[in-house]
């Protein structure tokens, strides 16, 4: 997160988003971000949306996520949003979409599908 | 790529082998492999071996992509080994496994599908 | 889809819904809808909201699809509503979710995120 | 999988085959596969090959599955060649291709990645 220079900017239970301002290496030379930086904001988006729903202090590993590249991210940062769309004993399954904001527009470039595990279980 | 550290060790018609030592910023405090440094990793893998089977050069966008996680990558380099398994006029489908090595032993930490599209059609 | 005994609820533009009602040969012993029939459904409602966004008639291919199970479907009718999240050129994404109807109470058993391709292109 | 005229012709640890014949109600009116009906026995054979792995009788949910669809499936029969690639303690990851046969010829039209979560855990 720190690397990236990505910040929370809403967690609430089950609703967590992710921002990431653009800066050079997470760009392509074409100048749009990197299909792997999005996936990577997105599983981390995520995987704090299932953290939010627990009470106490948990840790979820990904098992898995889908993700579909819609357009391409040209803008001037990054914003996931992520919901938790089933919150299980064992597995969480969270919904996540990705957004690109340039100026005052903002645009959907992905739209990803994630499986998390409890750890220690 | 060079961000990353990592290097293209196969380019053969249809296969690519891509390369990732571990460093720092690219693992997690507990010393294993980011989610999203081996999905990334994996999409690059797969790009390339989308290009290698045309005759001229091309362009390929990530279309979508799945991965599973498989084990925690706790090693020295990750190696993403990419195959091509439908080379279509629009598509290509390939598919990537991702294995990390440790001292003399290798592990499947996670396996990959992924769809391309040619640009520019 | 009448082997299946479905039917269009709804069909707008970007919008398709369809049901099934609970017969025997749908459901597993256990009386819930077979994975294999919600996936099925699924890439109807959704193939059919790809087509509803074409302004003359169009083809279109699934390409793949993504599905999360997210609880045990037990119920008299499966719904399945599909989005269309992005409609390309060439190709065209679909989010569906999948209900099923017990009594007067709906759950939310699967979500699909399907990609299509418009045929002779 | 009776409906269906379907049957298992290898059950190893960790492999299983499925095949199923063309019939009717599971063609397109152009005379290939549903694609729903090649969803259903990928799932079938990766269902039958996760519990191949298990000592004492298990039961398996499918969590989640990608299909990737390669070539229109035209031909006599179906086979379904599932593989066990992870059998972890609550969760197995299998990957499945499934082959058409036309005369004597074969041809890979999709290929699937399934995690299944073993239930009463």
């Amino acid at each position: 997160m720190q690397a990236y220079g990505a910040g929370i900017t809403v967690m609430q239970q089950g609703t967590v988003v992710v921002k990431v301002p653009a800066k050079d290496f997470l760009l392509r030379t074409s100048g749009i971000f990197h299909g792997g930086v999005i996936a990577a904001v997105a599983d981390t988006a995520a995987g704090y949306a299932a953290v939010s729903c627990e009470p106490v202090d948990a840790n979820f590993l990904t098992v898995e996520f889908k993700i579909s590249f819609l357009s391409k991210a040209r803008g001037e940062w990054l914003e996931a949003r992520a919901t938790v769309i089933k919150n299980g004993r064992t597995l969480t399954v969270v919904s996540v979409d990705v957004i690109v904001h340039l100026d005052t527009s903002e645009k959907l470039v992905a739209t990803v599908l994630a499986t998390f595990i409890k750890e220690n279980q």
